[in-house]
């Protein structure tokens, strides 16, 4: 392999590959028998093929960010992992087609700084800043789902590497917003996780910047209250709903006990059960059309304070509205933390977490649940932690006992027990439990015709 | 078959088919060997079942109203057509989840006007009224793409019938916006009219009515300026961009020859080489946050002709203004047309109209070129007429030459052969020229996976 891409772009073991084995919440570590960084999708091509040849098996890797350990490799130290970081062969921005095409290797972050001039981004937002390859195997999700949709809505082209023995190279990229030519293949390779083909580059679509935006905490007093000012801002300002975000009591108050310089809304002293960032933003610049973000956020929420949606209300720059809400770490600091990503119908949301928190104080008393997420798509991520203060140890039968609890209780009201986040060794076994069975097989099917040695990727999507 | 599902629900030849057998333009005409007309989920299986077993081929059918011919028999008289419009099992409306599920057989028109008491809508608007098994085998687009999506980008849920010995139901319905558990096999059933499986139910992402819309016919010098002003729209009121349709001179002056009624908004006695229809919408009543969609309107528009991008505007009332777009059917009164449904990058349409009408006036004289489309979203129909006047039909094979011209040009510019209409006989060799084999070589092999004997769909994916 290093007399085909040259001796710098195959790491081996002693060259320290710690950075490709190891998930980034470091709660999870595998072992690679070396990390290929081809540059370009000729490289990818030869490392397929030579994979291939070998029946080696790789992991397609770009930012690792992923946080159910998808992009790196399992522990037998027998896999490769296939690194996309140096791919960034290609970087188009077509301005009058509002589109982006990019190699794998480039990142959220700085593809925005690169599209900040202008006036355009690609509206994903999560705590990191996964690249283009991890955004595609796992649909990202994150914050702005509900104003511009997820990963895959944004999708508008693909090229794939299949790991057959030519190494096909699959070319569908483009801007195109209509192309219906039967099947659409692209969709495959969207939240697969890597395991059909190995994405090299994407066309998304872009949005203008907002030039408008307008953010509140607003204080509900319970789910129902949250969902009727949903339904109000949806009627009302649908069009400007960018962000509708809960976050319970429980984990504002770990936020305020361990960040005294964090600036809350709220007043002295209180804190809400249960608060919604909701965020409005717009194109349209202030002096057309006679738009106000800001005084069309504060007339939806009269109306849902006459409706008794709205205890209490607080507006504030954007910045700080949101430091509350990225970068929580607190969990950790107090104890042993799990944390699940599901999603529900929102009309399901109220009755899943009475239910959960009953289920904790009957079967789990040790444990403490905390819960926070995106309202707006009904994507929810659910906390279980285990003090400190026990002075011993989570029991793992009982954590995952717990885990599978939550998992079931989705279920049962009709949610998926993976929203944003995609499939991978930490959540397979439940892939495995409620997948639907034909599904599963169908996948298995499929992986025969993309890969059929199955060298790719580290999960395994058949039955 | 009739053992199973009733004397009723099967027809046969001498009980007229022709409804079924004939395509809603009428320029094509299939011969089935009956038509079975289930209620339920279940029927559609018991159908499929017995198709399966005596190997008897099936073409799913809902509201009958695709332009590419995929939807009735071929002429071997051997087929059945698998009709849904009976299929009306379900029908939810979820108010707070924003979503619909409905049975195959429920048509768009009927379903709007069901949806209007509570304020919501299903944004899809073409000249027709297609049915929900249909709008999701073609991936139905039309004029309200660029502010809405296609019904892909709307399709939540599936319930899809496989072709296999069970007839395996797979039930994907439900209206969660987040859902990453590996292969979102709901996408393979989406534009491949009905040769993966039958649809017998969706649930839609569903979006709320306007409380405002604008609406112009805005005369453009030529294609850049119509590309600068959309540049303007979507930079300052993308939010509400809902239509930004073309119609050039030529079919506006044909128009105009046949309907001596139509109120034209152009001053008397002069027609614009191009003219586009801007249709803004907003669901924000202008009594919140201060915005008039009309105010909006005219804004932008101003700062279009002070850039040279707008040479005259005309604002109206909604119904007025559409009244001119839709129900275009005056070229069949001038003579033999020939209408294709292509998309092309939103930069390269300029100059591939260009040399269209260059390819029609040196090789093709007696041909004339009739365009109109969807600017937003990149999607154009071209038509070609033939007119009567010439005294004699026009010749096949100059036809055919000239509309595979197209398609090459097309192609050459980065576009598709079929943006919204999707695949059917009507343009299936085009598919086998212009798709990329190894895409036709993967559809044949999963057409294998979920229909093993072949018998769903009157078109084949496959090389």
């Amino acid at each position: 392999l290093r007399s085909e891409l040259g001796r710098h772009q195959v790491l081996l073991p002693d060259d320290g590959l710690e950075r490709y084995e190891r998930s980034v919440l470091g709660d999870a570590t595998g072992r690679a028998a070396f990390v290929a960084r081809p540059t370009s999708t000729a490289e990818v091509r030869a490392v397929v093929r030579w994979a291939y040849r070998h029946r080696v098996r790789l992991v397609p890797q770009s930012a690792n960010s992923g946080l159910v350990h998808g992009g790196i490799p399992d522990g037998s130290g027998t896999m490769g992992v296939l690194s996309l970081e140096l791919c960034k062969e290609r970087l188009e921005v077509d301005r009058l087609g509002r589109t982006l095409t990019a190699s794998a290797g480039y990142d959220l972050d700085w593809l925005n700084d690169h599209l900040r001039g202008d006036g355009l981004m690609l509206p994903v937002d999560v705590g990191s800043s996964p690249g283009v390859g991890g955004m595609v195997a796992t649909n990202t999700g994150g914050t702005k789902v509900i104003g511009y949709g997820d990963v895959r809505r944004l999708t508008l082209g693909l090229e794939v590497v299949l790991a057959d023995e030519d190494a096909t190279v699959i070319d569908m990229l483009g801007g195109l917003r209509k192309n219906n030519t039967g099947l659409d293949l692209k969709q495959l390779f969207v939240a697969t996780g890597g395991t059909y083909g190995v994405v090299t580059a994407a066309t998304f679509e872009l949005v203008p910047r907002p030039k408008q935006v307008a953010t509140a905490w607003v204080v509900v007093k319970d789910d129902d209250a949250a969902f009727g000012l949903l339904q109000l801002l949806e009627a009302d300002a649908g069009e400007f709903l960018t962000s509708f975000e809960s976050m319970s009591g429980a984990v504002l108050e770990l936020r305020r006990r361990h960040n005294p310089d964090l600036r809350l809304p709220f007043p002295a002293g209180s804190l809400p059960d249960l608060a919604i960032l909701v965020e409005l933003s717009s194109a349209t610049p202030p002096d057309l059309g006679g738009l106000s973000m800001e005084e069309l956020l504060v007339g939806v929420l009269d109306r849902g304070a006459a409706r008794g949606h709205v205890v209490d209300a607080f507006l504030g720059r954007p910045e700080e509205m949101w430091a509350l809400r990225h970068g929580i770490d607190e969990p950790a600091k107090e104890g042993v933390a799990f944390w699940v990503d599901v999603s529900l119908p929102r009309a399901n949301i109220a009755v899943f977490r009475t239910r959960l928190f009953a289920l904790a104080g009957t079967r789990h008393r040790d444990w403490t649940v905390l819960d926070l997420g995106h309202y707006g798509d009904g994507g929810l991520h659910v906390g279980l932690l285990y003090p400190f203060s026990r002075g011993r140890p989570p029991d793992p039968e009982e954590a995952e006992a717990f885990r599978l609890g939550v998992y079931e209780l989705v279920a049962e009201h009709g949610g998926t027990f993976s929203a944003e986040h995609g499939i991978g060794p930490y959540n397979e076994r439940y892939y495995r439990r409620f997948k639907d069975p034909a599904v599963q097989r169908l996948s298995g099917e499929l992986k025969q015709l993309f890969d059929p040695r199955g060298i790719l990727g580290v999960v395994n999507l058949g039955p």
